[in-house]
């Protein structure tokens, strides 16, 4: 029997495109189901009961929530072509560490450039730069986070790419002239179909902002 | 060489607890260092120089940060006995699933059950117990969330059970009212050498949020 693999997402999330870029690394065919958020669909509530998220990665019938699980799981069950995480247990415990911080400071410190104003914006930007900067310091002269091959922290990461624009331009700063190596680094892993075909344009995802923080009030 | 295995921990943290179960469930000799959270060493600076945060195990020198990632690293470098994660990719995705639901719910629910007061610990409460209700559902008539055999998800919310009564007499409510098989599981889980000898006393425990409240003017 072939693999049925379906992709519940939002064209948006950074989440959703971390597990696009997995499945398209190792090549798998899929159906991709987009999600309208004020509507969730009946399959995304049973698929994920706890969270109610996207993305949920649906591999013959059984669902699997959370983003960096899914890419994980991929990674294992597909386990012959384009390893995503290293072999070595330390350097596989690195990664994890890595994407884990993607997690826990990248998403939550953007959101802030986003949504808050004044003070609140002007903390989160710096708090942005000094843990991108950090983050380039991990990849250091390395082509990918993953060494010489697209891995684990790039795909955690490259995703946030598509929303710079949104921070850059309503925090109004240059995240290039901060960190210009990431940038090559993100420019780079652009040049990967997997990822390309896989991320939506900075353009497209900053007008979405602008057009959510108008129906908000914010400005 | 023989493997040369330090756990820079504080004997109260419920992530802590769980590397002491994972490293005593694997029979591996360690030296334990207590940190003063108040000043930490430099070795605990050093090796977690990110998060600046116990625990971190260090393995013939080379650090390991985060207490789930630091878990799984133990279960594939002593991966001869004792298995803690599933060999299934999808039972191992279950398991990461609803180790990192215990690290985004219980842990931060029970902060606000213990430090905030009146409307946003009575929220707090009612959450916490919600959620405890949720993870019962998930053990079912298990033994143990890993089976037959204790696994990362039982190592994952276990300690939490040392804060218990915490929880309870500062939220005043009972949990074992509301989860007895939850409670029985834990009782459970302290049965085994390997978890009763990493955990520390729920009354010691108690006391000593008790202190802090006092000396932070909580009350």
């Amino acid at each position: 029997m072939a693999d049925e693999v379906v992709l519940l997402d939002f064209w948006a999330s950074p989440f959703g495109m971390r597990v696009r870029i997995a499945l398209a690394e190792k090549g798998i065919n899929y159906e991709y189901k987009e999600e309208d958020l004020r509507n969730k669909s009946p399959l995304l509530l049973q698929s994920n009961p706890v969270h109610k998220k996207i993305p949920v990665l649906i591999h013959n019938g059984k669902p699997i929530a959370e983003s960096l699980i899914a890419v994980q799981y991929i990674d294992e069950v597909w386990n012959d072509a384009s390893p995503l995480l290293p072999s070595d247990p330390y350097q596989r415990a690195q990664a994890r560490f890595w994407a884990d911080y993607v997690d826990k400071k990248i998403y939550e410190i953007g959101r802030n450039i986003i949504w808050k104003k004044n003070e609140e914006r002007e903390a989160a930007k710096k708090e942005f730069i000094d843990c991108l900067k950090l983050l380039e310091e991990q990849l250091g002269d390395k082509t990918y986070f993953g060494g010489d091959k697209l891995g684990y922290v790039d795909i955690a990461l490259v995703p946030f790419y598509t929303w710079f624009k949104g921070y850059e331009t309503l925090g109004n700063f240059n995240i290039e002239s901060e960190c210009p190596k990431l940038i090559a680094w993100a420019k780079r892993c652009l040049q990967k179909e997997s990822v390309s075909k896989s991320l939506h344009d900075q353009d497209k995802i900053y007008e979405s902002i602008v057009e959510i923080r108008k129906k908000l009030g914010i400005e």
